[in-house]
């Protein structure tokens, strides 16, 4: 209710400031029996690491998941799960020199303006690192999915600053720092690697999905599953976007092309995927497709004018260590974000829908 | 919870079908004390209404609005205001035919996997129709932030189909069926007649906006301001994307000139903006712009392929009375919901965040 | 949120006042396909209807109940369901000397006080004629459970004012007007028509239960069973006091012989009840024992001390049509609230622990 | 939703198990600038800490409580506190006769049949050690409440076992280990000593009260302050009944003298309290007065007959170490759920009543 809770029936409550002690976040209502260590964990929140190269934030953070509760001798209990990930690498005096100061674009003033303070350091509660915590649950309801429903997840970069990617293969994605589905990366080292050297920063274009779902999810009229994917993903630091299935391309389509024929063979299944695997706000099935923009970082070198906390006209460099591109790191948050949506969803529908008869043959 | 109340601390619960006996909603939690009356609340519900031009829908809806609860003497009591809107118009014949079969693009086949059964007379709750009672709240919500906070909201029309409509004055929206911003609409007319003429639809696209914003809306990290506009408007029937500020034009925006400066004259006022009056998901005090893509109609004449509920291939022609595109009379329904999202923020900002001092001069 | 909606999942939302239009509820999270019709709730509201006996308000409602939504074809769709109740023997004169008065014991003062204005006519808002709908939507909870799980409910009077009332048989309770367990109902009478005749009222005590109860409902450690049991009976006009299985009893008892044994034969049955049904706030399977305390009437003909809305004082005698004691009614709405909480955890149940398998035996 | 968040303007979300690594809290919502440090905090734990006499578990915790967040240079900044509290003293070997069986009136088994497995370390999730971040959370607000509205709240032991304990002064509570409000406690100590010798517990019943209680906390019809004090309180561990005001015994009161009377000097008094500061569900500005049942503690040295999970009979004896009383060191907890529920309602008056104007005089 005051915002830092996503999901209702696997409930996440996110906590923590970019330099504060620690970071973490409680998940309330996961299904009881199901194995989980750290080790599941893990490996989701070394995805979206800082550190990793040299086009993202130098802050070296080991993100080092501890499960507090929820888990007994292996197996979820049915009870909240806390996960705390302490913070180590906080080099709060690299902000000193914005701590009265409004940074453009970035979150600054509208903190400052609705709480009467701010934690500066690092961005303090407005900051992208605490995605972590959101990514960690990810990797718990993941987890559930793929076990339960098998259903999976992958994202991946679609555009960087006016760099389109092509799609070539889900297997690149996770051999390179950008998360691009392509083998040679080098022309966005090349336009990142400008970008540093100017002391700039641009935004980024990415495509996350969710494949073998369920039928059935989404709850409209208001929480319709496209909604909820919308105020995840919207709400995600920088996005200024997102489209499902063909998105604002549908806009100069026909009726007689756009909408997915149903074909009999297999009974149920379609025959195109413009609507991204949604309809009426309900999944048909079919793979989510989901797009999402993400503007440029506000942090940047290059000297911009401003004011400060006295309304006095200011000019700003952001030092410290940040990102170029934040969509960079993104792609494992977002995923993250449409896993918990459809995690919700599918234990809502357990609730309601779960004992509605599948016809034969779909 | 369970999908069809928006908002929490001005909770709006919808109900009904497209051919029940009535549709209508439950407000809970609007403030006491504001005068109120059907006459409030009326007019919005006739900008939204059908059959009011040849270009949308002939169904003729009187959509007269009862107060049910809520109001004594003229004011608002605190307590919940039930909203009655008898169903006049059903003419459920015409869904003969596709009570069985699922129409590609429609809700159709989701709602019958979901539940098991459906109510095929004008897509039953997944009609547009339901969009009625969302208005009327919207009427109740715009008043208060109106008298409260000076807040107003206004919409138009930006793109129909292939055709982009340029912006000439907010005096011409309410002279002309399409809520386009131009004097001359002939060329709207000519491309909808044409469509009409071949049985088929399209899509458009709206820009919807607030003015005179409170500062400090919006609960990040999850309950962002933007988040929740992204949530109410993707959940909108036939919505497809959602942007906010430059939305998927910032992808390629340089962070040295996307971040919207702070100026010391008038004190916190922006040089720009890029970010739609959010940041960090919180409102700035700038205008809120906010931008939807919504696909073309799934009920056409031209035939398209589908199944049945046996599974079996049909052929599938949609007769009834449907708008030829939706986004025609999705106008003051966006702005509705806009305006049930800024008024859920701001009571959360009120019980939150209303002894924050205003510093001098901003 | 905003208090009118009770239940997440089977959320019931009520509105309307005593003397306006009409009452009514939106159920939103009934699961689809169940037969329903006005038939199947029609008979609870009469149950609870006053003008029924001289010992009861002489107010004529016929409490008959309209579904406008989320039915069709007489089954369930798994959409809103929305139920409306005309109000039609509303005597607004009868309450012209109150409005601006403030009766001892009512909620006059303090609606007056939270709202800044009421609605004074038969006490508006706050009149026990608002838990109509609540019954209204008990019969349909109560008929899905049934349905389900065999789950049934059933109440009746243990006291009325000094007046303690022996436990005969189930089958008299509806048997007479005071829903009380015994053949022989005339000492009631007789004591009730004391009562009428020096125009005072007095309180009651009553008993609520469930029978074939699942096992496992309940989400501790705040929602408990038992916790919202209490939040729901203590929400009910009147009410002062919520006893769970032996209740204040338990103080003086010793942990030797309070805590339920369970017995091998049949596996998992219990040797007592001494915890109602509940155990760390979890539903165990026996019958759910509830008791709750009634306030006396503060709707009375004897003069009372009191002031106006200046501050001035005042003496005020209540005429108008009222239950000498507000317990003899209220046996149907107390089941009722116990069957929307169960019925909100068996849903909650269903989402989070559906899939737990039952040990042998158990 | 999943049950371990209380409140939803002012959210406490509880994880952790008694002889996990952890157990904390995460609120969320509380107001921005207040003044906030862990020693503010750790008196209240302080006074519900175990090992503080022989009277209670011998267990040795600390229980210092650590801010993670939500704080920056001593003042909450609006966003998430989350508290930290460490597990310190588990002697978990204590348990391992009881992880397959069953303890009458105990949680075990309904823990057992919902989750499929439990923590049976020290009562894992079911606890009376999770009421720890309760207390926490509650000093927070117990904080807010005194420095904006004045606002007090204390509680005492009323009767243990069968015991009936009279009221001297509140003076006494914090003077002896019982928060009785008596000057020689000898009584209670012999009481409590003799049924300790015999492996045995007892019961207790508590009060509980507010001081300087704003007028119009409360949201009814079904969120109305009393339901929400009996779901936190009926919430807390081996609490069987709840009473508001004169609870029970107004059963047998008459109308005409049960009402309490309002006075015109001062304007708005009340010349008593048998309501217990609600009327409809809204605080009157009186003194809130509850009373709670505690249940005899279900682990204790005489042996029980009982079953284990595979349904065979066994007899059971809990080693340990347990209170013989779990009521002696409620009065604390009791006092944080009442303060917590006032907080929560005090948000949502500020988000829909605050500008109600005040009468001249009230």
């Amino acid at each position: 209710m005051s915002g830092n809770t996503l999901g209702n029936l696997f409930a996440v409550t996110n906590f923590g400031e970019s330099h504060g002690p620690a970071i973490g976040c409680v998940i309330d209502g996961c299904p009881p029996g199901m194995a989980l260590s750290e080790a599941d964990i893990q490996p989701e929140l070394d995805r979206r690491r800082p550190g990793t190269s040299k086009f993202v934030t130098q802050r070296q953070e080991a993100d080092q998941v501890e499960i507090l509760s929820g888990v007994y001798q292996g197996r979820t209990t049915g009870t909240p799960i806390a996960l705390l990930i302490r913070n180590t690498d906080q080099r709060s005096k690299d902000y000193g020199d914005i701590a009265q100061r409004f940074r453009p674009g970035h979150a600054d003033y509208t903190y400052w303006r609705k709480y009467g303070l701010r934690d500066p350091r690092g961005g303090g509660r407005s900051s992208a690192r605490l995605t972590a915590p959101t990514v960690a649950a990810g990797a718990v309801a993941r987890k559930w999915l793929r076990e339960k429903y098998g259903t999976t997840f992958r994202g991946c970069m679609t555009q960087v600053g006016e760099l389109a990617i092509g799609f070539e293969n889900w297997q690149h994605v996770d051999q390179n720092p950008f998360f691009a589905p392509i083998a040679d990366v080098s022309a966005i080292e090349n336009y990142m690697g400008a970008l540093r050297k100017a002391g700039d920063s641009c935004g980024a274009r990415l495509r996350v999905t969710a494949q073998h779902m369920p039928v059935g999810l989404g709850e409209p009229i208001y929480d319709r599953l496209d909604a909820d994917i919308a105020h995840a993903l919207m709400g995600l630091n920088a996005v200024k976007g997102v489209e499902i299935g063909d998105g604002f391309a549908s806009v100069a389509h026909k009726g007689s092309t756009h909408g997915d024929s149903l074909r009999a063979d297999p009974c149920g299944s379609f025959a195109s995927n413009h609507d991204g695997g949604v309809l009426g706000g309900i999944s048909t099935g079919q793979d989510l497709e989901v797009a999402i923009a993400i503007k440029p970082t506000s942090s940047i070198l290059v000297p911009r004018a401003s004011i400060d906390e006295t309304g006095a006209p200011v000019e700003l460099i952001t030092k410290g260590r940040h990102d170029p591109c934040v969509g960079i790191r993104a792609t494992p948050i977002a995923e993250a974000l449409l896993v918990l949506v459809v995690m919700e969803h599918a234990l809502r529908w357990r609730a309601q829908c779960a004992d509605v008869p599948v016809p034969n043959g779909f």
